[in-house]
């Protein structure tokens, strides 16, 4: 995601309702006390303009939606988009992903991994939110079965996240290398729109880990 | 593989020192009988006219590799090609794949799957080469550790490949979408050097169960 200045940032996402401005503070109580309910919870880590999240929001009331964005800038676009709605399963964490283990404990049902970095280099490798650094860190963060959810343009970081899931115990129960024709239905992301629109191939895969 | 009848094919393959006809009466005797050493034993089911076979048994003195394809008539163009080299390390067997498991017990280091059959049908799903029925059979005959190395342009059969292979306990220890521009060093089949020529994409796998 490329990065705007955006004028007051921060300001907005500090004021917003839709942000949790302490989430340390609620460790093992998203359900009890954020949602306030015992629906699942699902992750998007690299929410972005949040027209995925918001569009799966939308389509599942009985899902609880919890967006990951780094930076300020970003996630205001998407508090714009959120304040013309009234979502009450959806919240948004401006944090790095690193920080998900001090955040979570047992708490997700799945996490969606869409257009994320690339990070092409074999030196940045433990960057990719796919690296085995991160499954470690979704180990802990996972209520049960750990599902995660990929979708990216991107062949390199596709491979090696095939590669680093099988190694890490991971079955992949689904997959299609052009999304776009398989006749699955899917919330599209600010990217997804622009790639289908030129005719770039979309990878997907579902993996699942007992 | 296109069949094209071939006058004679049968008489050629008859006659031929590369095809072990009686195979069954060699069942955990490859090494010692057939080979008459105990170097690795690869297996490529779907030879084809052999090109990739005959490759890799030049490029690698070491290893014997057994080539499985069922038509005479395609058997016979491998056999052509054979016979003007001389390789100690290269047996064919005019078999039905389903039949592996009667030939073979713990004897196999790697299965080639090169451009196979994708069977794109819900209702022949079966017959592709990595369904859990064939895998199946694979397990009667791989020696240790199973490892499967399959080429494909087809995305089908590429997907339900890895959904099949992950489902069954392989780890996919590498894979591309994008063969030809991988950097890897590869023998080429028939099919391939042509796919090549197109620009047409290859999905390379490389399976491992332990």
């Amino acid at each position: 995601m490329r990065l705007r200045n955006v004028k007051n940032a921060k300001m907005i996402v500090d004021n917003s309702s839709y942000i949790i401005h302490d989430p340390y503070a609620y460790k093992s109580k998203f359900s009890s006390e954020i949602f306030q309910n015992s629906n699942p919870i699902h992750l998007e880590i690299g929410m972005g303009k949040g027209n995925f999240l918001i569009d799966m929001a939308k389509k599942n009331p009985n899902i609880n939606f919890v967006g990951v964005e780094k930076y300020p800038s970003i996630v205001c676009r998407a508090l714009e988009k959120l304040e013309a709605e009234k979502l009450f399963n959806i919240r948004i964490l401006c944090i790095d992903a690193k920080e998900l283990a001090d955040i979570f404990d047992k708490e997700i049902d799945v996490i969606y991994l869409n257009f994320s970095d690339p990070w092409p280099k074999k030196r940045h490798a433990k960057r990719r939110l796919t690296s085995p650094l991160f499954l470690q860190i979704y180990d802990k963060v996972f209520k049960k079965d750990k599902v995660i959810i990929q979708k990216t343009d991107n062949e390199g970081l596709f491979e090696s996240s095939i590669i680093n899931l099988t190694s890490y115990g991971y079955i992949i129960e689904d997959i299609s290398l052009d999304l776009a024709n398989s006749g699955k239905d899917t919330s599209l992301t600010e990217y997804e729109v622009k790639f289908r629109n030129q005719g770039i191939k979309i990878n997907y895969l579902y993996a699942r880990k007992k």
